[in-house]
């Protein structure tokens, strides 16, 4: 089967291809190609992986080429992130919203040629649910809690989330739409994301470098674990359209947690030493955000997938851990542990 | 101050059209200036008001000049309707998608331009709402029901209804999106609707036509009169943001009636023989897309701003009648009545 990842070369992407190259299949078919687009090259390891083919540039630059081009299957993971469509709307309508649109037409083209609509898992986010005037938010939020979101980031993932919706009931595609939790811990450098302190506050700290938390330590959010996020999104590509239960987005498995949390679970794996770098300073732009983003979420239909939430933080802690030691070079990343 | 009505060579556009010059305000402020667009002309009536001007052809290629001229206040109403949609997707896209797109950037540059933001009034539509199987739908949809659109007109209007949220978080607008019920009895000719018989049925008979039901007497549906509908805009127009309560599309009031209620009314106010000239024929098309439309809706944000439904059916019968009565030439719409 031929697979294109878009955004193959950002951290999810990636991880997701490392996965997939590893089983060798999905949905029990053998994977011959696996193509990565984004605006940045993939990791070396995949490109020299001979089942991948790697394609740099903007998506959009890319979708008229993809009409001619079928696919057994798509992960649309690329998206411009929360922070920087807050502060750029149009880099945002036309990373997310724009490209998608290009995608999911190049998808229809292509579909019709071959006669075989192409499967796509959409990254979604929680992101999409926000308090409202007229409806408060509720805490949990569920799968079928109405969204009302709160940033451009959000609607624009809500709207992607209608549109495959829509292709899917023309049998255009056949879409899914996951809705991603905040993936902690992220390695690697903090991103423009508003939510990159979810990472920073234990990634930093373990690399023995000073981490400022812009947030209350009350503060509670739903997070999930870089292996947990991939395993959802084959889980949603693997499932019947019977399984997957509808067209609207699914609220993939989340665990709940505050900021003192997350701390207390820092201590608990990598001492107090290691806390003790976490400074509380507020940043009233990225608080205000986050103050408008869920304290929680539900995923029943996820769980109807075989899918649960990570068993506790320390355990999604004690995976990146072993993650940087996995990896050449990773062990620079632990620098603070004792 | 000065208008602009997109739609306004439509039905209820026009109408609008007429109550506002009629009114010569809108919130407070004298109307100058009422631009109407449309593929079509406007009534001659509305092109021969000094206030008026007429601006015929499709709003897509309207939108580049619209940047460059300020408007205090539009009403959106253009639209492909939801039978022309459902067959062909791509002309969806593009009158109801598209189009809104290139108006709301429109407004942003004029607004960013003279300093002041226009306010836009939407019209959504009932259609946004569905069953999907993850969430059956609820009987009556309420405010704050999740839409799950099983349509590509109502997907559109949601999508729609997003972008209008987010540009007025953003300030580039004062958006409010108001879902329209079915409006009855519309008058003239059947349009391309899937619910243009919850007009032909009333409004045939009165003519002393026959006239096809598709769907079963028992099928129940959120109706308006066309006075009621007009009453929601201007509503919708003059609230305040906080009356107007959150940025998530708001239902207008409805009456919740059976087909086999709507004849019954008929029969109250034109007798038996009116009645019979409605005859049942299925159509599975129509039938299909009926059947996952709302049977009934509540408008609590509405009530709010001291908006209520037509009082009875047979009132909605009644203002027809006086509508025909009122037209010029328009007693040939009642031939039926003995």
């Amino acid at each position: 089967m031929k697979l294109l990842i878009t955004g193959g070369g950002g951290f999810v992407g990636a991880r997701l291809a490392r996965t997939l190259l590893q089983r060798g299949q999905l949905d029990g078919k053998k994977i011959e190609t696996l193509v990565l687009t984004d605006q940045v090259a993939s990791p070396a390891d995949l490109r020299a992986d001979p089942r991948v083919q790697d394609r740099t540039g903007p998506l959009m630059a890319q979708c008229e080429a993809l009409r001619s081009e079928p696919f057994d299957g798509v992960f649309h993971l690329a998206s411009a992130v929360s922070g920087e469509c807050e502060l750029d709307f149009d880099l945002g309508m036309r990373s997310n919203l724009d490209s998608t649109r290009a995608l999911l037409e190049a998808l229809r083209a292509a579909g019709q040629a071959s006669g075989k609509p192409s499967k796509l898992v959409f990254s979604s986010s929680v992101a999409v649910f926000g308090p409202d005037a007229a409806l408060p938010m509720p805490s949990p939020v569920a799968d079928d809690t109405l969204p009302a979101p709160q940033s451009s980031y959000g609607i624009q993932k809500l709207i992607c989330e209608h549109l495959i919706s829509d292709f899917t009931r023309k049998g255009f595609i056949d879409g899914r739409a996951a809705r991603l939790m905040t993936v902690s811990v992220r390695p690697g450098r903090p991103n423009g994301a508003a939510s990159s302190f979810f990472s920073g506050i234990l990634r930093e700290p373990l690399a023995g470098v000073e981490s400022i938390c812009p947030v209350d330590a009350s503060v509670s959010h739903p997070l999930a674990s870089p292996g947990k996020t991939v395993e959802g999104l084959i889980a949603v590509y693997e499932a019947s359209r019977e399984a997957f239960l509808g067209r609207l987005g699914m609220n993939l498995p989340s665990i709940n947690v505050r900021v003192s949390d997350m701390l207390d679970a820092l201590e608990e794996v990598a001492g107090s030493a290691v806390r003790a770098r976490v400074k509380f300073v507020r940043d009233d732009r990225i608080a205000g955000m986050v103050a408008n983003w869920p304290a929680g979420a539900t995923a029943k239909r996820a769980a109807r997938l075989g899918l649960h939430p990570d068993a506790s933080f320390a355990d999604i802690i004690r995976q990146y851990i072993a993650d940087c030691k996995a990896t050449p070079g990773g062990e620079a990343a632990l620098k603070g542990l004792a």
